[in-house]
């Protein structure tokens, strides 16, 4: 199968028009656009590379589990049910996947603009093979390309993961997940590297479905009592140390704010006894997280794993959606996000220290130059993700280089996450973020800002190096 | 009289310098410049179509009544007395419009860089044709040139609005309006289509001047009893209705937040009594509008008409111009606006009605990427109007549909609105925004991430079909 | 000495990079770039004019002193300790200058994308004739020949102040200082133009530091009773009168937010009671500050200072850095600013006289478009200071002029400030300013906004005459 990139994928796209600009652009583009890919943050399924089963259609693996394309799809008018997106009432949803796959690429003009379209042809082009961009005409024959090739050795996701040059691939897993993949994947010998991220929400949220039956969990996986703080720290302690053995680096929070606490031992405690007997206000919840970060970042202190903190996301804003068709169907949505008052606590106690790093997130784009570059460029301890979920896209990149550059440089960033559940997206995702940044050098060294020696090392180093670096991997 | 471009407006304005993306943004402009002028939304005065009159002198047409104008040169030390703007005291103001002419030409050089400037400039030349840049010196000439064209049949305001090429007109009232301009515009049998938005704030909102009063004439003009909610709202139903024989397809609502409510029966009964005893605190007020947006959104779903809300004006900011000169001297100054909590309750209700449509508008430009993209790019019943008021303008503009379209594609956005009194410059904000547009949609295509073919069908939708579409017209 | 650029200091340096563009800016510039240099707004110290002794080593002049440098080498895991910074606790530092050098040099490339790395580069090329740019290897050969420099006459304060073509410099200065070195210039016969401003923080704050023995040292100095408040606001109008006596045309006042009050007198006089005798709360501390900020716009309309105000910063976010290293270490960081409500009280007594001049910055970008440029385009009062602090920098003075200028123009800003306390980088953050500006009005000519002859105009008032109007020099 022919690899070439198809017509509707331009060699040239997402470098600047200007002739000068383009040609450096090219230049740095061409010397980092075969490095591989280190994913740090991401959420694949690991027992996809565990069993190494086949792919299902076209429609199951690139329509129906992408929030993009639905929360798209859904504003204009299409039903979740004409996707063949199940019900939580067992009311009939659309199962001829082919006729989901036809709904798709009558709508696929709604993407022009966005990210999804250019993801979705670089999967089309270089994936699959795929010579016309889709349209309606075409989507008969796209499904059946992409049908026939995910039957095929070459499209399992072993073979993809390979194809694809990741070198190392971060899931994310809750603390009370056995990782049995990860073993899996261990035991049989294949050489990818696919490590496991500690995502301890469900066990620190006093607000998240089940939390009373996850601490419990939590006790009886550790053998720790959970009556206790000190118990359920150390019920944390330990799932740390057994992501850890499973290859874990990192940590991450999906805080719906940035908040931290630094609170006495007997405050600490007493809130405790209130989360934990399921009494505790918003307030307390709230209160509860924040205090959490900080005792999250002590443990990484203790044991090197890098903390991330995701905060921001409305989750679940739309109620009937919720209801009908359960989360991620994009109905998350970000509010305004505060960090300098937000961080301080957590910051006064380990912002000094050259072992412990805080990778910073954000949906709301106002911080970057306010605030978070301030303390990116400030705090040993702090660094700052990339442009995250909505912001993942050209214009949310370039306004990310150009809004935290000048205050916390390049190097209190670490490279890119692609932060996704497409697996086949993961290099059509990495390939937009290096044309983004080199577009970016470009500009710097066309306008006499940066020598393209110097836009040479850093397009190498915001592909890969600081990614590896930041993530200690 | 020449109406071929003078050399101060160039036919290249508002394209990028780049020329692989001018010559493309040329193509893309020279396919929809001639299109006609849809303008869903707006503030001209259906009077003017009604009686057909000559307008009044330069002065009392292009630079009395603009705020943009009167704003700007107040800032810089022109008394709004020299500009001959009436004072509430009655003391004497200058009365000699060719004197306040010069005034403005005098200070012309202050408009350098502003979407003013841009569209005098365009009235200016292709309107009254017009051959040198407006200039201290040549203040005279301008003022006696456009005097003897209002004089002449061409320039009276059914002329124009047939040599501008609008389909469609909406202007704005309020609910208490018997709408005569608009019946003697269908009786005189003249093709032009002049409709009307129904603006309710007047009876919606309790800070609103003369709300008791209003409340009382809302009962007589239409019969019901204001005494109770359920005849209050028999009372903007009536009224809807009566609107919506006149044309009327889309209502508007000017509050000072985003905020809606969904109370139950016996609150809604309770607050609507303490806001008609006018008893009612300022919390009161603020829930009761909240409210009633809810309400009117139940009501469009019962007749069709589309919703606009153009929240967060601080409006009059400046208490002695408002005492001395009155309202919308330019004294209005936008805040910083919440979406995402504030629009919950009644997207709630109806944020998943196909048949519902709630066009949104800010003057918070931080909510684009953070709040309003997200919405609008997952429920059914959001639109993003275009960048409004301090936004409408070339950067402001660019910097939607960079904000913008990543999240909520093209087409969750409705085209242009002019939003204007000004009805001569309605012709010029039409190109501003084609241009910008066609602009943005160039360097989409120079850097690959659209096709060209792809560029023009969006550039007639953003200048026509979205609008026609999402106004219902 | 040669002082034409060394290669890393390329002439075209943040022009466009698109051919018309560069060539438009480069004329614009090209009639700019030798104008003197106002600087109404700074930190140098007027002891350097007065004694004219040489500069301490390159190490103690541009590295120790520039907290622009040392937050990002901290934040990159260079200890201050290394850097030379003294402790608090007296432990030993780094006393080797030439160390101190070598570890800035070590960590150069950080600043990559910086505008410290345009400043210093500036100054290393244009200032020391440095051919090569600062690199690890070069490290010794830049100290020596540096160190070498300012051994001679030529590069003794005074001299490089001609060398700059400073045409006024304003320091700033407590009301509690003397000003002997502004009277050792005055009567020293030397004709550079060194100013101070009037920056009562120390006095008006009841959060500074010392604030107690402040209002006692303010009582004794004038000779006013600081017992009441009439006292006390005496004892100001004396002060800003001592000023005025030195060259002094401002105020300058540090905020942590733009709050406003405009209390009546009895409240005053408690409010001050309570703020005297120390045992004020934060509200309180915060309400005088607001009301401080009124007495001195009262006072500006008598004395005819003008006024500038710079809040939201949050000072000192670090408590340990600041407990071992002291205040102006890279640890400032801004927070969300608002100025709407903030500003009004003080705006309905002074925003409509046209010889009251408030200057406005912030740090909160998201005020630009949405509160300062409506609000300096409406209020004779109000003006807008240049992009400040973390946003002096190219892409922060672009998305400055990009999101006032449409509402509030160009003639309600007024031109740059350097804010430095750097002396040697004056030169450098002017052309800076200078070049940026250029290239925005090189992009409206080219895009057919603006006439060449407007803009070159407009170069000259960015560049030298709106701040010398603007600060009334």
């Amino acid at each position: 199968m022919s690899t070439a990139p198809a017509l509707y994928l331009h060699p040239d796209r997402l470098f600047p028009a200007e002739r000068g600009q383009r040609d450096i652009a090219r230049r740095l583009y061409a010397a980092v656009c075969d490095l591989p890919i280190i994913s740090p943050h991401g959420h694949t399924d690991p027992r996809w590379f565990a069993d190494d089963l086949p792919f299902d259609n076209p429609a199951a693996l690139l329509v129906q589990p992408d929030h993009y394309l639905l929360r798209m799809l859904y504003s204009q008018g299409v039903p979740l049910e004409q996707l063949g997106i199940p019900r939580a009432d067992g009311a009939p949803v659309q199962d001829d996947t082919r006729e989901v796959w036809r709904s798709f690429a009558a709508h696929y003009y709604l993407f022009r603009g966005t990210p999804s379209r250019l993801w979705l042809d670089h999967v089309f082009a270089v994936v699959f093979g795929l010579e016309q961009q889709l349209a309606p005409a075409s989507a008969d024959h796209y499904y059946e390309r992409i049908d026939a090739c995910l039957r095929e050795p070459d499209f399992r996701p072993r073979a993809l993961f390979e194809r694809f040059n990741i070198e190392v691939l971060a899931t994310t897993e809750s603390p009370l997940d056995d990782l049995r993949h990860h073993d899996a994947i261990a035991a049989s010998g294949w050489g990818g590297r696919v490590i496991t991220t500690f995502r301890p929400d469900p066990v620190l949220d006093p607000e998240h479905d089940g939390f009373a039956a996850n601490l419990q969990q939590l006790g009886e996986l550790t053998g720790e009592s959970v009556e206790t703080f000190d118990g359920y720290l150390n019920a944390l302690r330990n799932r740390r140390e057994y992501f850890r053995r499973r290859g874990a680096t990192a940590t991450d929070h999906g805080h719906p704010s940035a908040r931290t606490a630094d609170l006495g031992d007997a405050d600490k405690r007493a809130l405790y006894d209130r989360v934990r007997s399921g009494q505790c206000t918003a307030q307390d919840a709230e209160l509860f997280r924040a205090q959490m970060l900080t005792e999250m970042a002590a443990m990484s202190l203790e044991d090197g794993m890098v903390m991330q903190l995701h905060p921001g996301s409305y989750r679940n804003h739309n109620g009937f959606l919720l209801e009908q068709f359960g989360r991620d169907k994009g109905a998350d949505i970000p509010v305004a996000t505060e960090y300098v008052h937000a961080l301080r606590p957590l910051l006064e106690r380990f912002g000094n220290e050259p072992d412990f790093s805080l990778i910073l997130f954000t949906l709301d784009e106002t911080s970057y130059s306010r605030e978070l570059a301030p303390l990116a460029g400030h705090y040993p301890a702090l660094k700052l993700g990339p442009a995250w979920w909505f912001h993942d896209s050209p214009e949310g990149m370039r306004r990310y280089r150009e809004q935290v550059t000048e205050s916390a440089g390049f190097y209190n960033t670490v490279g890119f996450n692609d932060d996704t559940r497409a697996f086949l997206s993961i290099p059509a995702r990495h390939d937009v973020a290096r044309r983004v940044d080199c577009a970016f050098l470009a500009r710097l060294v066309a306008e006499h800002r940066l020598g393209e020696d110097e836009a040479q090392e850093l397009a190498a180093d915001l592909s890969y190096h600081l990614a590896k670096r930041a993530y200690r991997l």
